[in-house]
């Protein structure tokens, strides 16, 4: 796998042709393969770097035809471009999500972006990182501003969050609030969700049913999304009376992803003789993460070992291996989210609907087979 | 109020007086005016004391008699002398919560000990003092030795727990558990607890239909149970739409109960024009440690400030000021986890009913009033 550096580095130069207007709205970029050779990297850099620019809306596919760039193409900026956009509008709604431009988050943004801005009303965005103490800068920032509604995706959401007096106040102010992906139960919010613990399950069973019986979970457990998708991974195995083992479940924190993860996993793959032949993960990142150190020690995915990823990301199909996956309507929920915060305002915040609850599906692709 | 030193000065006097035979099963104990005067203690602390080893099934009253020796007198020395009443009997019951003589734990130990006892099955105690390394070495212990079941009371149930394997073992292992007063989510395990939300609404209910408005609520949120309680208090504000303000909500962990709470509440009544006039504590221990700072202030409960407990445990009824508390069935508790374990062994690890939810009360006394 190339370096990221390479992938950054494409990215980069792709951005600089549309700021630059080298590359106009609507017009098709170079192909893949013409790409690869002009900046000497892998056809498989090229096209994580393509997904990630067209999750970032810079780009978009037309089935059969290509690649080209979008009629908007400086979306993203302008978005993260606060002040900006407040002053062309009337309205205000601050998104605060723990990442903004990383994985899913484009998708889900663009999709709150779409509608907010069909409806007159700008969006203020903010990002936590995954971090209480940023969370609270991010709400303290919020109720300074004239917004008028906040769409938030909780932060640390599996342990007490010390920052509920800041969502009683946008309450006391009458300022609505949805909370997505996950929500903080002491407020019962309302929220958009996705039945992570359905997602859990299905993935699992997807393996059992393929003849795996020594599966593996690997869960990130800060957010309730990850404690969630343990409980289903537990409940296939249970459902299915598939015995229990020591060391079927690793869990790890945000904290974790960048050594710590790493290290476990190098561990665990350590002996060779005594693989999983399955593997359950929290997402496709952790599933690239999981096939690349596998892809080290010369185990093959799918042939030694399956892999199931977890959001069907553009990563799913960016990389060599096609990753099943399990997928969810990302970009709804994102125009769900602002549906309803619009429809909240505009019905001087009432509003009868409390929640939406997605079911999440398998995508089968090359990541998993079939075992005797 | 006396300090905790003579409390456990007159405890251990007693329980020497029980152990040498001075005072023999079925025996009427001194007066609490003869044993403050014999002490040189007031008799707050006697009763305090006397509450305790009640608790501890030491001592037990009878209305309008007085308060006798249990005739099984070193019943809770018995418990704990693990060795001794495993070799007694044949099938073994492990006991893990997070305390065993303190508070309410007593109680519902007694309960699992009256039925268990009775059914020939002998107790193995261990306590985790809500600390999950602890944890991990009693489920390691009780792996070990030849147990037929456990009841389990989680340890930092409002935080990821990392044991989830060792349940996951007693489940292969087809050693059937039990969980009490909350459950870890991930297993799904049978549970009998407390309906704690409802605790936390109605005892904040209780301040409001007493005319206050001014509540702030102080929760320990490390555990499950504080978590629900908060979300009770929220609910009964919003219900009964009450404003929100700042500081209405104090958090604190096990860890903070020696120092940082205390700190924290001297800090929030040090102005003693803006004191809150109700507060809803998230245990007995807690609403007592407030009534001390503010009498050390000289604010009188209840006529400047209401205060509620919860638990309804026998400190709620030894204390200068008796407590407005939230009453459960807790010796209940342990007789139900008890049949319940000892029904599921005996049926082959089967068993229909997988919960019990107890409903709560409020107990009315006079550490709470109405205010106009």
């Amino acid at each position: 796998m190339e370096k990221p550096t390479k992938y950054m580095m494409v990215i980069d130069k792709i951005k600089e042709w549309i700021d630059n207007g080298d590359i106009k709205p609507g017009e098709k970029i170079y192909s893949e393969n013409e790409m690869a050779k002009m900046f000497n990297v892998s056809r498989h850099t090229i096209r994580q770097a393509v997904g990630e620019l067209v999750h970032e809306g810079l780009l978009y596919r037309e089935q059969g035809a290509g690649t080209f760039c979008s009629s908007t193409p400086k979306s993203k900026n302008n978005i993260s471009d606060q002040t900006n956009v407040e002053k062309l509008r009337g309205k205000n709604i601050g998104i605060i999500t723990t990442y903004i431009s990383d994985y899913i988050f484009p998708s889900i943004i663009r999709g709150m972006e779409s509608y907010l801005s069909s409806k007159d009303y700008s969006l203020i965005l903010a990002s936590t990182d995954n971090d209480i103490e940023k969370e609270k800068q991010c709400l303290e920032a919020m109720l300074k501003r004239n917004i008028d509604g906040v769409i938030i995706e909780p932060t640390k959401s599996s342990s007490y969050n010390p920052n509920m007096h800041y969502y009683l106040e946008l309450e006391q102010k009458n300022i609505p609030y949805l909370m997505i992906n996950q929500f903080y139960s002491q407020l019962q919010p309302p929220h958009i969700i996705l039945n992570d613990e359905k997602g859990g399950f299905i993935a699992t069973e997807h393996l059992i049913k393929n003849g795996h019986e020594k599966i593996i979970g690997i869960f990130k457990t800060d957010d309730l999304q990850g404690v969630y998708r343990m409980k289903g991974f537990i409940r296939a195995f249970r459902q299915n009376q598939i015995p229990f083992f020591n060391e079927m479940m690793i869990s790890y924190s945000t904290e974790d992803l960048d050594h710590v993860l790493k290290e476990k996993l190098e561990n665990l793959f350590a002996d060779t003789n005594n693989l999983p032949t399955g593997i359950v993960c929290y997402n496709d990142t952790i599933a690239l993460l999981v096939i690349n150190i596998l892809r080290e020690k010369g185990i093959n995915v799918p042939d030694d070992v399956s892999v199931v990823g977890y959001d069907d990301s553009y990563l799913s199909e960016a990389s060599e291996i096609k990753l099943t996956s399990i997928t969810h309507p990302k970009m709804q929920m994102g125009i769900d989210a602002a549906k309803w915060i619009v429809s909240t305002i505009e019905n001087n915040n009432n509003n009868e609907q409390t929640s939406i609850i997605y079911e999440p599906e398998l995508v089968i692709r090359n990541s998993t087979k079939k075992i005797n």
